[in-house]
């Protein structure tokens, strides 16, 4: 109890000196999904793993990965086969010599996850402050990464710290720490490794942050995420492109077709038709119903502040939570092909893509969801359109047991700090790692994250609340002292 | 008779020189879409004026043009208002002194028109070689605007030179000569300045070479042309762009609703369905159907040497060059919006805008067309999308006379170079200052254009076949000659 509270005083004193740090790491664009920012990427990695050796974490390395063939589909011009090529790296640390337990068992080992990638920044114009120029206003901090995940990652190497820092150069647990690089492009990566090296990343339960609190002050554990199928549907018309005044009523349009088939993956009411799609959808519980109901949640609000659109969009018959949380959605990302420039072009592009996506709940398969995609979309084919249908990347949806130790000794450090009892929420995106640990790993999975519902993740202007920043580094603290205690 | 002969040697004798002065013209990038290369498109209408100077015409002169304000919609971020701004030069020259005719009425005079703008060259990687190196291979010359059109106003302008060589410094016939250079971006100026300054355009007949003919070794008249609405639907969800991890099921899709509104504009047999869009169309006569099924005309050859597609697309119970020619036709040129790079980016866009067009067929009517389209898209419009419908240019439909005898006259000037009866035919794209010259000045139009169909127009690789450049200075000689005699 004394270290807790040193370290947490520790964390206290030095919680500006924190902030400025993750400013440092909040400069590097470490934009994974591009190739050309792949310098940057591994800085990031060097940057988080110079701090973990420093505080005094041991075995501190870069794990190099890499990503299977894939085929890119730039916005204009003809596919591109990218060979298997090296991926970014892992940071891996850790400290495996804490002391036991009073009864003599094995310290308790915690799997600290993270990642030290983030999303393209574009569109540019809309931040108001550069998306690596790191800004702090009003009690937030503004950059690229801010929350998701930099931001977070940094809580657990500071609480490392300030728990190293009060315990005089030891931790109190077990602690393994892993930080990926290729979150947001699917985390190729580290699933690999955790397939071909499970014992390198044992541990009786794994702490990811990179997820939010339900709302400001409220201490939040996700017990579920969806997962997902990214894929690309590409059509081809004619051999190359066409004037749309002299082959217009003759050759067919790929854009044309590709609305058409997307107009026909969901109905006006967001109910998405393809067969037996939502044959092994599982209803949420109706105890679980019954807490999301009584959540603090003004959908109004919501709408107005979150979203911003004149109305709510969305499967009906299902609550905003539900439809977000245990629905399956499917959304367009974007639309390559033919002219998008200033003015007008006659253009009847050649082929043009589709990046389209579908969120999987609890029994879905991404396997058979995207079969059942792909054989879908082929059958409603336009005419004179030739379609490839790709699967860019996949996760699994989860969800997470709440009756454990963990899942206790989590509440409890989290009402120290919050005053407050822990709700359980789910999560509409997907943290494909997540089912790995607890598949591959049999490691179950507390997701305590410390972001909030307005930080604008992969969007402009993302930020981290500064205090949140705070009450994460001194409720992971106390969470990582109670376990080991 | 002599002056006719000693102009057609004067161009053979030189057609290696026209050959070399036109690739000079093609190098210069005379992108009228592109607002930074607005000093190149003023370059282009430099070198063209400067040869009509040189060749002997007279008061030669750049006229300046304005554009009006227009909305541009960048592929990212918000919507742009440019300014009424400065356009792009219209290139003027006339020869008004040729001797009146035996029995005293006065000379006649051609309006020569063409465009020295060319389209973007966009997919550049698609080009064998570069868009604005011109390259001769197999009797073709390859760049971007080598038959649409500074080809086409290149063999006006020679034959013009070998008229003057042939007789002395004078014509036989009145000339003006009308280059635009804004013909790809809607022709905002020529027309503004041909409602405003009518007389100084004033001819008996408008000589127009911005078509094709329809097949090699066939000389071809075009007698109508499809006008054109261009359109912008931008459509706006959310505030700002969102997670669709964390949105999707809830937040409203611009993409999506975009393809949902695109697949109602028509329907899979190719026929549009927004209400009393066909109430106008005029059905070609009986005479005009028959002589079309009487062209060289193999759809079978078509499909696979200019399409290229697996089947030909379009309104059931209509032939090929019925659809393209006579019916109303719906493309969309390009979708911008969310993500389109390589990989995977999970945004909802806040907006997005298609680009749609619409090409028009006598007696349908731009302004009506557009207010039927503006209406039913706002009508189909999804549940929490604001949709802006913007017109970016139009064109009218027009239909030409063949009973005249400039007619009569073209006909057999190309019956001697091509050894041939010429054929009339229906263009499917617009040259929208056509029809200002038949309703503003009265004046009818010549469309003798000497293109191919494969000539790749608006597309990369875009070519013009020598011979037909050769060919075309020759019936233009034939023709200036013979309607000044």
């Amino acid at each position: 109890m004394k270290t807790t509270d040193a370290a947490v005083g520790f964390a206290k004193e030095n919680g500006e000196r924190f902030v400025e740090e993750l400013k440092a790491l909040l400069r590097i664009p470490s934009i994974s999904t591009d190739p050309e920012r792949a310098a940057d990427v591994r800085r990031a990695a060097e940057f988080v793993a110079a701090e973990l050796r420093r505080i005094g974490m041991e075995n501190v390395r870069l794990i190099e990965t890499s990503t299977p063939e894939t085929v890119l589909a730039p916005s204009s011009g003809p596919a591109q086969v990218i060979p298997e090529r090296k991926g970014h790296p892992l940071v891996y640390a850790d400290y495996l010599h804490a002391a036991p337990a009073a009864d003599g068992r094995p310290a308790t080992t915690v799997l600290l996850y993270g990642h030290y990638d983030v999303q393209p920044p574009e569109p540019l114009d809309e931040w108001k402050s550069p998306p690596f120029e790191p800004m702090e206003r009003d009690g937030d901090l503004f950059a690229r990464g801010a929350a998701d995940d930099k931001g977070q990652v940094w809580m657990h190497v500071k609480a490392l710290e300030s728990l190293f820092a009060a315990g005089g150069g030891r931790l109190p647990v077990n602690v393994r720490v892993i930080v990926e690089g290729e979150e947001e492009v699917g985390g190729e990566g580290i699933a690999a490794f955790v397939r071909e090296h499970p014992d390198e990343l044992r541990a009786d339960v794994a702490l990811v942050s990179d997820s939010e609190m339900f709302a400001p002050d409220l201490p939040t554990l996700c017990v579920g995420l969806r997962g997902m199928i990214y894929t690309e549907i590409e059509a081809r018309g004619a051999r190359t492109d066409l004037h749309s005044g002299m082959y217009g009523g003759a050759a067919p349009n790929p854009l044309v077709a590709l609305a058409q088939i997307i107009a026909q993956l969901k109905d006006a009411a967001g109910h998405i038709l393809i067969p037996h799609f939502y044959d092994r959808v599982a209803a949420p519980s109706d105890a679980e119903l019954k807490a999301w109901k009584a959540l603090p949640f003004d959908e109004e609000h919501y709408r107005e502040t979150e979203v911003g659109s004149t109305v709510l969009t969305g499967e009906a018959g299902f609550s905003v939570l539900e439809r977000t949380w245990a629905r399956p959605t499917l959304d367009v990302h974007g639309i390559a092909g033919g002219f998008t420039g200033a003015g007008a072009k006659t253009v009847i592009p050649a082929r043009a893509v589709a990046k389209v996506s579908i969120r999987l709940v609890p029994e879905m398969t991404p396997a058979e969801s995207f079969a059942l995609f792909k054989a879908y979309v082929e059958a409603i084919c336009p005419a004179g359109i030739t379609l490839e249908v790709r699967l860019i990347h996949s996760g699994e949806p989860i969800v997470v047991s709440t009756d454990n130790p963990y899942v206790r000794a989590a509440t409890s450090a989290m009402r120290a700090v919050f005053g407050k009892e822990t709700v359980f929420v789910r999560g509409g995106g997907s943290i494909p790692i997540v089912g790995d640990f607890i598949r591959e790993l049999g490691t179950p999975a507390l997701l305590m994250g410390f972001g909030l519902p307005d930080d604008n993740l992969h969007a402009p202007n993302e930020k981290f609340h500064l205090a949140n920043f705070h009450r994460g580094i001194e409720s992971i603290v106390r969470f990582l002292a109670s376990v080991g205690a």
